[in-house]
């Protein structure tokens, strides 16, 4: 190897005694961007340690920590006492890791997707994502957005404080990867009073939000070109879910009775599966009665079939009892039932339940959730235990059934003043949104984009159906917004709507 | 429908005055009870709400009340007027939703997991699990698991309840799914100084667990029957991933200088993605050289492949400065980056992050996340966040740095003063374990389960390894450790090594 003389190819060094950064460091990062900018090349001699060092009126220590460090990195190469060089065997196409010049890149490459090879093509969820709103602002008339102005803000931060403050070690490693135990606890009870569900906690899973509740069921329970009923029209996160892994989406039209079982049965005798919404349909918001849920149930059992039951809004029963969850019918039915605490609590939270129904099949969701991501964070699930056991919660639920009660009657009486002519209004005694059917003519998508385009968040009926032809009708909903917004965006509508039937 | 005498039927009806339970309530509940147990037969009418208030001696609101609810799910029927009956409909297989018996049956299909259809296989990856640690108390010798009793608990507990005590109400709902702005320009900032990578916060995701990135690069990546190159021996948790997706575990061995991307190159030369641990490789603890980098980088680029870098415990450089990441040498190849704050902060935490290499790509993953659960719950983000920027995280790694430096000088001394004859230490210059290579005749996987009987927690090198014959060695972590435990489990294992060779 030919002993250049390294003095020179090292002029461009130079070390700034009044940085902060420390001098090995200094000369390290030097050398490397050398090596990197082909300003030094492969198999050419470094000068030796002591050399450099009084070169630089730096340490001899300095020079040789940086030495070792670009040593480890494979910058350079060389034994003691023979000399340190370039490594030899750098390929020849070295990038520099200039910040100017990746920032550009990034900008060039932004145009440039496709150069990018994504293997996964998406199931198109749009409608699933706008069913999300951002920040803590709703706009009428969003579906299921909660009215944080009236979450027990006062509460929930001194528990969380408390939590924080009286935190111990045990909190934060890994822990039962089913969830929080006196979570799970509190959940049980609260289940078997509110929702005629027996269960143990060890049949409980706590879960990062329903829609990994969705997902782990259909991991689970879909067999690729399984077939499996979906309400049609339905919640489009449910057909994201079978997509995603390789089920076959057979719509099931929704009657006034919800899911048409006869229907199912008939067009698709083979499906494995179904997912359904029997306490408050989504969207038409029909509860299920017993005798379609027996006959569900009676399909599950025989066929060793499965049945998703996603209870997600059946806090806001505003009228009458809840109505039972179909989990608690049958214990021998397959029945996973699916519960959420984003819609009564608040989103960010992302804590979600399910129920499975025995121990062993516990045990295969819990495997799944602790190999898709281990467990639930911990913090926030011991500060919602104490929430629940404190009492805040059923009390929450009370006063927020109130507010959303009267929120519904308030739109109801607003359509009624102001649209009469042109909406039927069908409300239900529970959730979060109506239905206004509107009367011939009237066209519900072209409404909501005039709506959209006015400020106002619409969805038509449609927006959730699969092939079901069902009439033209706006999903409204009437929680998270202030009285006034409600009746502003009423007006506009009115507006709106009038303005179409007299062209 | 034949008009009974509906007194007699309902006898079984008490309303007790004392109950806390309102009247409507008990009432339902009696009647549901009795239609659910046969008691109540269908077609048969019930008596008017009139004379059954009077009757039983309540107000006929409670009474009316109760029939609502039950028409509504669909056990009674009936118009005003021409009286309310059980529904004629319901099938004749009902089960009663009885708690006791309920309980029973639990019980009963305790043994009876094959009954229900789980369809879903489980990739095996019980190694994986294995090495979590539950709770507080990690055992010697553990891999990865954390040191909690060095973490800065005060000062966690202090900016969590400062948190909480400051909550906003814009803390509460969904929010940016790809995670708290704030935390990804901290993290942008961390990764620039410390990891020489090069972005920009819309680059950045946070997710649930390094787990939860792996796993979304897999199912984002892979088509079905696509090659991987993983490291042998390697994390299992990789593997997990990509046989989840439909990828084939394509095997490449490690040498000293990481994984041997020319054999990878030779026997998998349709391979579409890389994963690996190049700043410190799980388990043998190697440093993957400059050239072995750009030779990777190339393939990359030239074949539009894949590289996830997981970068799970390059915080814990103890000698030196950190080898820069692999993502931050070549902006044009295809890497994804992953890095977690599970092992430098708590487990429990559940925050890890991604980088992708452009912000197309990042939107990509965004909308996967999205997806799969919506978004990281936020308040963690937020103290986490607050944590990096007044300093304290920067603190906490250099100290954790000393400590660990401390137990693995330790260890390899106490290694050294009783093993030396028996076990010859690997110990690199960063991370969270080290390899102790046996002498030949002795077997690994003996003395993990001798010691494993003892109380003593240990990994036999080819545990991680899938098809590469390596040789006999421990895989042997010093850190979360007490240094008087660590004392003791090495002289625990010096007794059963000695023991085994005296045999």
């Amino acid at each position: 190897m030919a002993k250049l003389t390294p003095e020179i190819l090292l002029a461009f060094i130079s070390i700034d005694r009044e940085s902060s950064s420390p001098k090995y460091l200094q000369l390290y990062a030097q050398i490397r961007d050398a090596v990197v900018n082909g300003k030094l090349k492969p198999g050419e001699r470094m000068p030796s340690s002591r050399a450099l060092a009084l070169e630089l009126g730096i340490s001899r220590n300095s020079v040789v920590t940086a030495y070792d460090q670009l040593s480890i990195e494979g910058y350079l190469t060389g034994e003691t006492g023979s000399g340190t060089f370039i490594c030899t065997d750098l390929p020849d196409f070295l990038n520099t890791a200039d910040e100017k010049r990746i920032k550009e890149r990034i900008g060039l490459l932004s145009g440039n997707v496709s150069k990018r090879n994504i293997r996964y093509e998406f199931p198109s969820s749009e409608e699933e994502m706008r069913l999300d709103s951002e920040g803590d602002i709703a706009i009428p008339f969003q579906l299921t957005v909660n009215d944080l102005s009236n979450f027990p803000f006062q509460i929930w931060s001194r528990l969380g404080a408390r939590a924080f403050r009286q935190l111990q070690h045990k909190n934060l490693g890994y822990s039962d990867a089913k969830g929080y135990e006196p979570l799970r606890i509190a959940i049980a009870d609260y289940l078997r009073v509110n929702r005629s569900i027996i269960c143990e906690k060890e049949q409980i899973l706590i879960v990062n939000g329903a829609r990994q509740a969705l997902h782990l069921a259909a991991e689970l329970l879909i067999k690729e070109g399984d077939d499996c009923w979906v309400e049609d029209p339905g919640y489009p996160g449910v057909r994201n879910a079978v997509k995603r892994f390789g089920g076959e989406i057979c719509p099931v039209p929704v009657t006034e009775h919800g899911m048409d079982i006869q229907y199912g049965q008939e067009k698709y005798p083979n499906a494995r599966l179904a997912f359904i919404t029997p306490s408050h349909q989504f969207p038409l918001g029909k509860v299920m009665p017993l005798k379609q849920r027996l006959e569900l149930l009676k399909w599950s059992r025989e066929g060793s079939n499965w049945i998703i039951e996603d209870d997600y809004d059946s806090e806001f029963r505003l009228k009458g009892r809840p109505v039972p969850a179909l989990m608690g019918l049958d214990p021998n039915a397959n029945v996973v039932y699916i519960g959420t605490f984003s819609k009564i609590m608040f989103p960010a939270l992302r804590i979600a339940y399910m129920v499975l129904p025995d121990k062993e099949t516990a045990e295969r969701f819990t495997f799944m959730k602790t190999m898709v991501d281990r467990q639930n964070p911990l913090m926030d699930q011991l500060i919602m235990s104490e929430f629940i056991v404190e009492g805040h919660f059923l009390r929450h639920i009370r006063r927020m059934r109130l507010i959303y009660k009267n929120n519904q009657e308030m739109l109801v009486s607003l359509l009624v003043k102001y649209l009469h002519e042109e909406l039927t209004v069908d409300s239900s005694d529970s959730g979060m949104f109506l239905i206004g059917w509107l009367r011939e003519g009237l066209k519900a998508k072209t409404i909501k984009e005039r709506a959209n385009r006015e400020g106002i968040v619409l969805f038509a009926v449609s927006d959730f159906s699969i092939e079901n032809k069902i009439p033209e009708g706006l999903v409204i909903g009437f929680t998270g917004f202030k009285p006034k917004d409600i009746e502003h965006a009423v007006q506009k509508l009115t507006f709106i709507i009038k303005d179409m039937t007299h062209v």
